[in-house]
């Protein structure tokens, strides 16, 4: 490589606006709000703008992601001294180790974020520094919960006298001024041309989330995820200002989370002995989100999608039966049998270990994909339905069974935590029943949709004053588009549902004028497909993506947003993140050049 | 994780058959050539098999993959001390760095593929041993080429006397015995049950490809990837026997090579400085594929698919042109001006540079997508062809100028090269003349068929004597499947290709009568949407069906090939390799209960 990099090392120092060596024979320059790469000539008289730098000053929204709702103003990129970023001491409160911590993460990343880090020049001892104060309002709030204030502003101004930038992050809460943070390591860039770091010395950015849920489900059943790759997924949902990480934690594949009162459960039911989440595990997850503003919403799904690790508890029917075509939607079968009243101490039991766990703030229950043929077929539970409850072994008599479950089931979970926590069901067809309502109080449960964007039973949820969140799977199944895994052509759900497709979901076009009961959406990866070695690739940039449409709610198509997601992307990769490549690079470098209808190919 | 532990460190003394302590609740037993998972109880006879074992002596053919072509025969897995293989003196010969180099990776590999290794008994020094030694009848062969003999047989019998096994590899060449070696890897296996390490004691396998040439072509232009990303593919490669890998180097998008004649190109070209093969990583990628059996062939694409880098030479014409749908099929556009006789100048250079890090056994020229609009928008070239060449300005006089161009690069080609190196091209307009032959020997070329199978192109192309290589983008092309990075909706070549597709692509069922002129195939990842991030995802384990179904050329479709697919994705992802996850880990553990076809699934 050294004959290479000595010829981009030759010094041009041919112009007199040029104080620095230069490292390389292009620049660009800005042009309808896009970056153009430009050659390096005798004749240039442009300022000398690496990409990086362009990016910051001539992309819509500073290249910001996601695009903030406020206005933004940024100008004077200064060379700063990038190891002397000097924080205000905050007062000793509840927040105050969050605080610190994310003063850490801010430093890792901006280190992460230096390409060609062993480029960059010594440091000398006349840059600019850089003051950081977070204001921080309500010092008290220390837990993310939906109803976060995450709104910040971020202002920049220079101290001439001092030689420093005074950055200040305003905030209601901790959480709002983390956000701040993270739209500050965004804007901290790397010239490329000169070997130099930095930040815009003049900054004022109001912004805060259009959408109170942001997130990702993750099935960690079907395959096992590692710690690991799951705080690799909350580092990247962080840096995309991404809420809510909602743990599909088990399934009838597998039962990998470890139940401190039920332990038996994932003995029996986990892949192996090292694929399992215990309780330490857990609480660092858990930790790992909150610092970074996520909450972690567990998600115990019942009464199907139950299999594995419930074999020897005779509260299980259908598991593993064949053809399974004929029980489930995809093998293994298993659901509860309802008849077997143990089933509610067993679930009283989990429920308690996750609300120590995970909090009481909202729970989960999932509640999908019942069969009602695997119950039919349940001499069991036939019997005690007809005979001890006198339902009829029709349609509507198994809705009762399952209404009769959830109601038990919820008033478990009630009476664990103590209070009426708020629960999250998948659309089912126990949420499409007339007296949905009555069943599933509005004031106690949110609706998770996952049927298609034009289903119309979302137009019905919302008529029957339903909280929803969105996971319309035409667009935010990020598992689709594979080959299928149980028969020949390509899974369900196919085709693949590129950035695009997810970015254009905008929860106005679903929900129309009921859209303030939409409480946001969430990506959902199912991991019948996927595991630890492909999550990266499958997520990102895709729930980056969502991330824009329900903080930003932009009024504009992915198209003109495809800049500042490229850009993101290689932020993401920076962290560690394998997320995929959306374009040839050469797309990144050459703006608009790539989409046929772009502004420079026309 | 410690009370999980020690549930499944509960010694199971209850049986007669036990000698050992057991590490499980539930063992594996063979049935119907399928291996049933089944629970240990006080009443269990059976002998307690884990499912390592259990793949080895009932899957077919003991699981290896590729699934070998002559005789399998193995049994008496016998526990053995794996820190002591003991390799038999080689002779001193122009082999014996590669031979030492591949025991290197035999003991390296044995490592990695051991999983849970803290488990690992302390070694008893009463445990087996294994001699093993390579009988290579030819020593002088020490570079891959088309007609190396890559058979093999593989033994080994129980010396009981000295508690050794002797393992004996005979083959012709290095080549063979390295396979010979992959084979023997897979067969060492560790039994989580007692957590021991076994190796059949009595192995008698005989093997060799059905097809010659099995690889994989990378593009590294759209987008750069790194050297360790081609070697962990060459990893995957050789631990799947596929032998060839074609580097499509170049590109329009970018010049990521380094010419060492003509530097400028990729100093012009490259995405940046750091993005580049300079001479040593050349040799070293190819070092480091030779080592494993693979030789590497580079392609310099021409005269299409060129851009970047050329921009200064004046041999370029339509560089970025726009709106560029008209000039090309994806952007940039770029084509050489064939009437600049100085690219010939450039081509033999570049040429002479890469025949002196690859080696002279063959080249391919590219030669694909060649747009006549372009060509005839380009006023010198016009110019050129009616005033000196006296072609018209018709489909068939741009021809004329295609071949010229052909000709010429192939006679600086042979010229720098001193022989008549064999060429590879792509099919196109070109291999479609019906006066091919007279353009393009038979004797000198194959065509690398990248059309749909049913193409009547390909019978065409055998019935004119041409040996040919599969590339059908309908099943071998990886990058299928995403959204268009172009335009709305999915990319030109969807659906995606599941490893089913790849593997039921049968040179025979494309060729019929004049398989024998299949030289064999390559699978194809075009990296507009690929880059080190993904790239082993897109790859594996789907490069690996096609291994098998060139080396194997097997009977059966996909469906008979499953469990050994789902264990070779394992040890790719045990060498290391982001291996794509196909089914959920719970199909893995019960087999064909997953299929809706399946065995135990009826």
């Amino acid at each position: 490589m050294t004959e290479i990099k000595n010829f981009f090392y030759i010094l041009i120092l041919f112009s007199p606006h040029l104080l620095n060596s230069v490292y390389s024979a292009y620049y660009y320059k800005c042009q309808e709000s896009y970056c153009i790469k430009e050659e390096i000539t005798n004749n240039t008289t442009d300022p000398l703008l690496s990409l990086p730098e362009c990016n910051v000053l001539c992309l819509d929204s500073a290249g910001l992601w996601p695009k903030p709702t406020g206005n933004v103003s940024i100008s004077n990129l200064t060379e700063i001294n990038s190891s002397n970023f000097i924080f205000s001491p905050f007062p000793n409160s509840s927040i105050y180790n969050l605080v610190n911590k994310s003063i850490e993460i801010f430093r890792y990343q901006i280190n992460e974020l230096k390409p060609c880090r062993f480029f960059l020049k010594s440091t000398s001892s006349n840059l600019t520094s850089v003051n950081i104060t977070l204001n921080i309002s309500d010092v008290e709030s220390n837990t993310p919960k939906i109803d976060t204030d995450e709104n910040y502003n971020l202002t920049a101004v220079f101290d001439e006298e001092n030689n420093v930038i005074q950055v200040t992050v305003n905030s209601a809460t901790y959480f709002g001024a983390r956000h701040g943070l993270e739209t500050l390591t965004q804007l901290v860039v790397f010239d490329d041309i000169r070997n130099r770091i930095l930040l815009p010395s003049n900054i004022s950015i109001s912004d805060g989330p259009k959408f109170k849920w942001r997130g990702i489900v993750l099935d960690t059943s079907r395959n096992f995820i590692t710690p690991k790759a799951i705080k690799r997924t909350l580092k990247g949902m962080a840096a995309s200002k991404l809420n809510t990480f909602h743990w599909h934690i088990t399934d009838t594949a597998s039962f990998p989370y470890v139940s401190q009162s039920r332990p038996e459960l994932s003995e029996a039911g986990a892949y192996s002995a090292r694929k399992v989440y215990d309780d330490q595990t857990v609480r660092d997850i858990v930790e790992y989100g909150r610092v970074r503003g996520i909450k972690v919403v567990p998600e115990l799904d019942a009464p199907a999608h139950v299999g594995e690790g419930w074999q020897n508890t005779g509260v299980l029917t259908c598991f593993n039966w064949t053809p399974w075509g004929s029980y489930c939607n995809e093998p293994p079968c298993g659901q509860f049998d309802i008849s077997q009243s143990e089933i509610f101490n067993y679930l009283e039991d989990i429920y308690g270990d996750m609300l120590d766990q995970f909090g009481t703030e909202i729970f989960h229950m999932g509640g999908d994909e019942i069969n009602i043929n695997c119950w039919n077929n349940t001499d069991t539970m036939t019997d005690w339905m007809v005979n001890e409850k006198g339902w009829n072994l029709t349609k509507s008599g198994f809705y009762e069974a399952w209404i009769y479950f959830q109601q038990e089931a919820q008033a478990r979970l009630w009476n664990k935590a103590g209070k009426d926590v708020p629960i999250i069901l998948w659309s089912s067809d126990l949420t499409a029943l007339d007296n949905v309502t009555d069943v599933l109080p509005t004031e106690n449960y949110y609706i998770q949709v996952w049927t298609t964007a034009d289903d119309s039973a979302i137009q019905t949820l919302l008529n029957k004053n339903y909280t929803i969140i969105l996971s319309n799977y035409d667009a935010l199944y990020l598992d689709c588009g594979l080959s299928s895994w149980v028969s020949t052509g390509n899974n369900w759900c196919s085709p693949y549902k590129g950035w695009q497709t997810v970015y254009d979901n905008k929860p106005s076009d679903i929900a129309g004028n009921k859209t303030s009961q939409v409480l946001g959406g969430e990506v959902a990866l199912w991991t019948e497909q996927t595991d630890s070695s492909s999550v990266d690739v499958r997520l990102w940039p895709r729930a980056a993506a969502l991330a824009e449409t329900l903080w930003t709610d932009p009024s504009t198509d992915y198209s003109a947003a495809e800049e500042r997601m490229l850009l993101h992307r290689e932020r993401l990769v920076d962290l560690g993140i394998n997320a995929d490549a959306l374009e040839p690079e050469w797309c990144f470098k050459y703006q608009q050049h790539c989409p046929s209808s772009g502004v420079f190919n026309v």
